[in-house]
């Protein structure tokens, strides 16, 4: 799976009744309950990696890019922003990089 | 770009010297300053869903995804590891929803 | 110094010029701002914790409770709020336990 | 109350059993737990504070208060320390914006 699946099934679940679907249910309680889960999420990861416990870490990583999702869903913000976003960083910090070792020979 | 993407140029910026690489610099700090950074950026993340920032929000989700990333990077945990829990998860909660869905007919 | 003495603290720095008084620059930032810089301090005490660096969790515990203060300053809500409410909890529980312990006799 | 109260009612809720109390409970299951409710009760008074809504910030804001005395406990810190720390650092810059105020004259 990556991460455009995992949007797809978020965006499929939320179309299901709040019984069947802990994401459907989770929208319909608003943005702020989402992006508390999501801060809940986030601190757990901190604990897991801070504590070396790898086991626990990649749950609570699920978690935090599970609850992410949601979040921009909620938001209405399609994860190719986010990405591009991140597509445009990334590069420019690698031209950089490359110029700077240019620069020093 | 995708998550998969990042996890690579990550990798090739971990391996430069922290002089010329923010993610070079923050994986030299250690994981707790990896981890406090996800942290930070999470609860950024936070306040740009519930202030209804969009703008903001692709920034912060931005910076959820690639500290994220570099924890799992200082943990030495391929991401695979998480999108397969993603996967298994939320394929199991897929067929919950099937099975559900048969029983009401 | 105990908590009411901090807070009639930060109530004056308050007054002060945002170039004297990092309080009266976090306050002209606004509330997000403040409640950031809450969120991280908290991070950082948590990460304190978990590694068990008492030295350093006695220093961040200062800057939650401090940052707590601001972000009550910045909502015009005064301590003896909080406190009450703090009061009436563990009162209630006291009494429960009072309760549960004669109970059994 | 004062928080030195709230330190006393905690100190004497940790001698409890687990069954009764709460804070007994929260302690016996580890730092890790305590600390991860720390963080999570910081997530939510940032988002109350963000919304604006006072009446929830009081809670929030006490539910700060209680878990960070309940991690002080589970690390063996006494909140004078914590207190102590608080005295030093806001004495100093009241010091250093008296002197500011007469330089300016």
């Amino acid at each position: 799976m990556n991460l455009e699946e995992l949007e797809q099934r978020i965006a499929l679940r939320a179309r299901a009744s709040a019984d069947e679907s802990y994401t459907a249910k989770l929208l319909a309680r608003g943005m702020e309950k989402c992006a508390q889960k999501l801060g809940e999420e986030a601190v757990e990861a901190v604990i897991a990696a801070v504590r070396g416990d790898r086991a626990e870490l990649v749950k609570e990583a699920a978690d935090v890019l599970y609850h992410l999702l949601v979040v921009l869903k909620a938001a209405g913000t399609p994860l190719a922003e986010v990405m591009d976003e991140l597509d445009n960083r990334t590069a420019l910090s690698g031209l950089a990089e490359k110029a700077a070792r240019k620069e020093r020979g």
